[in-house]
């Protein structure tokens, strides 16, 4: 989605496009829930680590590291938590976590995960300090949170001891366990489950139908959020798979709260 | 907030306003981070209940259901939620509460708590299904979530068993344990953490700075939201009280985000 | 308990004892479960104190520790843990806390929690070092586990600040905020659920009949744990308070597993 | 363990013998700390369900059935819990679980799991009465506990989806999701990580070295518990691993609690 707001600034977008990566459903279920199982999914399958008492330091503290710290804590990990942006920071103060610099706690953790969608985040630097046996990966949008290529160096032995594991073994036998090549461990290394398959297609399908429906006009070459009631379609269509039973605004109450009884039930900003 | 969107819409307002309500610091340590313990709080001050083994319904999952249903899943209830919308209900869901109509559980809870911002949502008509010695409380924005009129009838007594505290007696001997006269539970029965005092009051101060220094033009007659750099301020004051320590972008880093090292470092409508 | 078997030990028991104690429903209602929600009660009534986000360390990880950790833990509290056994040492790094020795912790932590049935676990030294506001208090089963004389100097002054709330102030302003003096938080600052009252009292009373009743000779002049099966009874009978189905052994089952389908279900030594 | 006290009750236990998975690190350590990681584990590699918002019963609630239901509940399943020991059904409650019978929930859940130690918890009849999909799997000691033959008949079909994933189809067209053939899905679908495979190992060793070595005399053609001491010692061998850090004992507080300052720390029945 940043891209595409990158292009609407510098005005070559040249058709509408929908933001369906900040719709909450899209958010919500890709990126907390689904992260909150794929952290724990793609660390067994490729380690086998126990989590028990492990520190683990979660870099981001957005909708994916909010998911991989609310795991790791439940399964009894020590979690700190590295923020750039204060009001993530402060609520992973109020969830639990120490909020540090990654240098404060980098020799003494056992496993890193970036979730930033920032680049070069955890830099040779740290890779360097980290204590042997340490586990390295990236739950974030990109290749580039772990700098993978400052370890494609002369002095460091590469070991592939299993697929999607490498040991980046140092001169003095120190090992670090870098998963997926620093790629995307929720995609290479877990499952997607198709609830979370489902509510991501049919968000999407939904954007386009009303991208190509809509009477001209109504969209220009811009980026724009899905509205909230196909957002709100999207999560009713999912109900039933839980015996969900929603509750249906009276006349007086929707009159009372100013609300179609059918829904949008949230100003377009709510999260 | 409504309130001025409401006025807003009918072309009443006469001046710029802001929503300090809907600004993320607010929202989340006012209603997430305060009802969370506030609802332990003000039922055990009231009440000393065991939360241990009880069956609750929360009545709204938003911020402030969210926080309530989270803490008495830590203490051991069994919480249900009822719900509205299909966003927050699934969210409900994904969260590991059965969602439901309030008719359907509301013979076997032991505590029922409102949420919503809406009217009648507990009506004399559950009043008259609940059990014997069943808690209700509301903890929503207002005094209209329980119909409390309704239970001011001649065939049910009244006894005041202590502040805040009446029981409501059916002909048949049942007791309901009404708090707080249906008002706020955690404004009448709890208190407010200085901290959350702090958060709210910088929030409503800035907004009030904001407002009288900005240039001419920049607000409208109109509502806005707390402009995020203010909002992301805000939280930046409060992280010394937990000895938190942010990370600071590279200059490398914040071009790759095309962020301004300094923030705001989320577009405005994320949450 | 410990008082008795001291007693045995030295031939000094003139009558049987039952050690009802450390029967499992009492150890887990009265310690545990109780706990887990009076730290919080007790915390809240006397300083109002926001859990989120605090530091805090709680010295003992029997069954009132682990119940005060998980409570704070779920409330976001960052909780430390100190130990002297290994068994209950490991199972804290196991749920997820950081096993440490106070000196390493006591400069930052907001709150200080003794639940280690011994005596002088918080002493001067450790006082003078807490920072300005620390909250100290006791869950154990004493008044001796802090070292409170030694805060009856003549440099020290104490301030009442209210009901069981003294602030003790040293002569640079560092003010430490002792509550009950001292004294079980649990009983001075809290309210103990008349369900956790019926278990204990309903096993007292047990164990008083039994060794009323007991043919001669079953009990000699020692400390018995309570019988299996009366413990089981003792259970029982609170199951329908949470309207409890529990299930029971077929023939076949029982056999199978060498029971008697009214129990007891577990060998004597099973918690 | 049960195996060796019939063996020793018909008097044909023929050498002493130590009952080790009953010590306090086997339990702990092997039943609910493995379990609670593995149940998860074994469950998405084989089946790449979601857990949030699923419903799941969980017969049994000893070590490995708390394991199981704490694990899932954090996910945010809905767990309900089936018992026959009064104490550990107490403690379902407790801890947030509605006790049940399985005929009150087979056909609403999701996902069905045994951890008794009984023959026969799932029956045929309880098998023909899950909706289709459901995952049906066993946590607890044997394979006995599903009652696997009774769908080996020719009304319904088999069908293997990949190792250790078998759909049997009912006649309508029905599938229930079976795994391992019943046998153990932590054993047959999940690992077991070193660390627990470390204090299991080492708990058998000591037993063994304290067996060969005791002077004549100490045991009988009886079965023992781990000595307290050396199931403590088995966790300070292994609390290095998570850098904890043990408190000693001062002369003065051993004195007090009438303790050896290297242990025991408590009664040979603490658990």
């Amino acid at each position: 989605a940043g891209g595409l707001y990158q292009l609407s600034k510098a005005g070559k977008l040249c058709v509408p496009a929908m933001n369906v990566n900040d719709s909450v459903t899209k958010q919500k279920f890709d990126n907390l829930y689904c992260c909150r199982e794929s952290i724990l999914d793609g660390l067994k399958r490729t380690t086998d680590v126990m989590f028990g008492g492990k520190q683990v330091v979660v870099c981001g503290y957005g909708e994916v590291g909010k998911g991989c710290c609310a795991a790791l804590k439940a399964m009894g990990s020590i979690v700190y938590v590295t923020e750039i942006d204060p009001i993530c920071a402060l609520q992973a103060c109020m969830d639990g976590f120490r909020l540090v610099k990654l240098s404060e706690v980098i020799r003494q953790v056992d496993i890193v995960i970036t979730c930033t969608g920032n680049k070069n985040v955890v830099v040779r630097e740290y890779l360097d300090r980290m204590k042997n046996g340490c586990i390295v990966c990236n739950m974030g949008h990109s290749n580039t949170e772990i700098d993978v290529a400052s370890l494609r160096t002369p002095e460091l032995t590469w070991e592939r001891v299993r697929s999607q594991v490498d040991h980046v073994i140092w001169p003095d036998g120190k090992r670090i366990v870098l998963l997926a090549e620093g790629r995307l461990l929720n995609l290479s290394c877990s499952t997607v489950p198709t609830f979370v398959l489902s509510i991501t297609a049919t968000t999407q399908a939904l954007a386009l139908i009303e991208l190509y429906n809509a009477p001209e006009g109504r969209y220009k070459q811009d980026v724009y959020l899905l509205p909230k009631k196909m957002d709100e379609y999207v999560a009713s269509l999912h109900l039933p798979t839980f015996d969900a039973h929603l509750t249906e605004l009276s006349d007086e109450q929707a009159k009372y709260l100013g609300l179609n009884k059918n829904g949008p039930f949230k100003p377009n900003y709510y999260r």
